[in-house]
């Protein structure tokens, strides 16, 4: 089916006191292609494959096909990945109508913290949390899968 | 898991006449890179993902996983798959202790045939069928993920 996110950057910590969740994520990528891209995801205790199309021409939708796998099947894809991974915490934080997923990056991405909403069409309207800055969505350098070969360490200048 | 395979051309039709099931099958692939090969096939009433990593050296063992999926979120995948796709029947074979799963291949392959047969281990003995001629196990021009790009109407010189 198409999704439809938009997606911010995060200032400071404080969304972490309104968060009702958290969750730790390894993902690594079995192709990094925007026409294609097929992520393999391990949390806390359940995986998934997640297969997504390339974004709208405004970055706002993208047909996304998701299906749980069994966690040590995808430890095993997870060796076939592409080089590189994403280690991040998510926190499931509650807005209004909406739940807004914080994703706190590690590793190569330390220092990163994106926020992302799923909406239930491109017009639809949702509360913003004080805590989220510049909108980016549809910005392919903030895509989890250009994030392996390009991470925020290096934007650094 | 690994899978220990190999594979022969295959003369004749006579084959058909031992088969025990035929069924059709159409495929395409999210990834042809020989590391982390992805195909979305459909065949009469089901359809699966498949994730195949590389060849050992000598060619007979690959890692594979392999998961059922619903028929339309297949066609929706084939969608996304990299240009061209892979027509043929498999026909299924009895001989001895083994199954002989025989491809005959249409649209731009039309004209090749070939046969599988899966093994428990890589030195396991099997009854070879009278219409099986030159093995081709690990020649990657054999490959589906190959005969798209690379299909058998332009080997012919």
């Amino acid at each position: 089916m198409t999704e439809i996110e938009r997606k911010f950057l995060v200032e400071g910590d404080t969304f972490k006191k309104e968060a009702t969740k958290k969750l730790y994520f390894v993902q690594a990528y079995l192709n990094t292609d925007p026409d294609r891209t097929i992520r393999i995801r391990i949390t806390d205790d359940n995986a998934f494959i997640t297969i997504k199309g390339r974004s709208s021409s405004n970055g706002l939708s993208r047909y996304e096909w998701e299906k749980e796998i069994d966690v040590n099947e995808a430890k095993e894809l997870l060796n076939l990945c592409e080089d590189g991974k994403i280690e991040k915490y998510r926190y499931l934080v509650p807005k209004g109508d909406h739940i807004f997923e914080v994703d706190e990056f590690h590793g190569d991405n330390e220092g990163l913290v994106l926020a992302e909403v799923e909406l239930g069409s491109e017009e639809e309207d949702f509360e913003k949390p004080r805590w989220i800055k510049q909108e980016v969505t549809g910005n392919s350098a903030y895509y989890n899968s250009s994030l392996i070969s390009n991470p925020f360490k290096n934007w650094k200048s």
